[in-house]
């Protein structure tokens, strides 16, 4: 498993995974009350889900709520993250130009630690955005979610290949299995993108039979799973605290303890 | 995943594996000492390593010291387990048919609920044993352990395959990991074991990446999962504590919750 860099440098403990909680709200205050809620739990990342705010149409209104967001996070990295409608995202009237704007503007603001972007966006988009972000300091993660299946393995490899050759500094996958076969294929996909490549790679199966990637992923080079934040948990999510205790014991056991 | 039944009644909860914890003591008094020790933490199953004890030789020293350990166990169900050199046992003087003898006696003594004899034992044998063992309500276990290795898949789906047909009442099979990748070609066969079979399956794999099936083995069918006893826990192994609480917090996860 590699490290994710932050700011030029790796974040997190080597052999361990990085704990991420997403931040949902809808509105400022939600969003703030999430962050007050969720920081004293200390993830090492936090995620904000952009598209689910209704404020998402005015960049700055957005840039202001990230600048108030990174304030609160104290030193823990923030992911701004816009999943579009096709990946499983919130509902709003901005196409893809105007999410380009808003990562952009988020880079230059350097509020943000993290950026994920959807690699389904137009190679052109994909390729300023990682020229924007890299001059402004900020790392890319290059994404692809199925919120309906789990794509077979040559599909899920192609994935994490492509976000490589993109120039993401973090290849992510997100699938949704229908069995633990499903788990499993993308488990060893993740294995064999890890030990071929040479980024970090993050990789998640949602849904019940799910938490397996989210308490073994690591093991198969997957550098960060997914708890819940302050809304109820997922199927096959577990809180911060449960997760994290989870995963001593785990990494204990594999490591002999 | 099935239920595995003691006594003609499936113990433990649907959808959750049983716990099993080893008794490894050489002399009596240890043995009494991991029981008093075990006993309040409430596995499932208690497991006599009778091949460790040091009147393993002696036949009605045995069945006296299995009385004691059934009696001290309260109604946690005994599994009695010779484990031969070959299969990873302890160093004794006692040849095949000393441990059938051994083995009938505990069958007709009742003073355990489950046996747990090793598959490479001659047919004959197996076939005397199984008889037995079903004429004195005693659960017959056949077990495979391969302490260097992951045969292949074909393998592992025979030594399951082959217990069922002798006539087993679940049928075990116990490897030694080498990669991620051979936990899961293991968990695999379990799945495929546990759907195409009739009687209950349980795997394990050893070691630290084992810990895998320690923990997920049971979403592949895997009806019982070892913890540490009183002993240091082996690579990849939890105490019962730690083990049932991450076992909560994942059957919660992957049920939904």
């Amino acid at each position: 498993m590699k490290q994710i860099c932050v700011g030029g440098e790796a974040i997190g403990h080597p052999g361990r995974p990085l704990i991420c909680t997403s931040v949902t709200g809808k509105t400022r205050s939600s969003i703030l009350g999430e962050m007050a809620a969720i920081v004293p739990k200390a993830p090492d990342l936090i995620e904000w889900r952009v598209d689910l705010f209704e404020g998402v149409g005015d960049i700055a209104t957005v840039i202001d709520l990230a600048t108030e967001i990174k304030a609160a996070a104290h030193a823990i990295p923030i992911v701004f993250a816009f999943r579009t409608i096709n990946e499983g995202g919130g509902a709003n009237a901005l196409n893809e130009a105007d999410i380009l704007k808003l990562y952009v503007a988020a880079c230059a603001s350097r509020c943000v630690d993290i950026i994920d972007y959807e690699m389904s966006n137009a190679s052109t988009n994909v390729a300023m955005l990682r020229q924007v972000s890299a001059s402004n300091g900020v790392t890319m993660i290059m994404s692809y979610h199925n919120h309906e299946t789990t794509p077979d393995r040559e599909e899920l490899m192609g994935q994490f290949s492509h976000a490589e050759r993109l120039g993401a500094d973090v290849a992510k996958v997100v699938v949704m299995p229908r069995s633990a076969a499903d788990v499993v294929s993308l488990l060893e996909v993740t294995q064999t993108a890890d030990s071929l490549g040479g980024i970090p790679v993050v990789a998640v199966a949602m849904g019940g039979v799910g938490a397996l990637s989210r308490v073994f992923g690591w093991m198969f080079g997957s550098t960060v799973t997914f708890a819940a934040g302050k809304s109820r948990p997922a199927p096959g999510q577990m809180s911060i605290k449960e997760l994290r205790s989870v995963l001593n014991s785990v990494c204990n056991a594999v490591q002999g303890g």
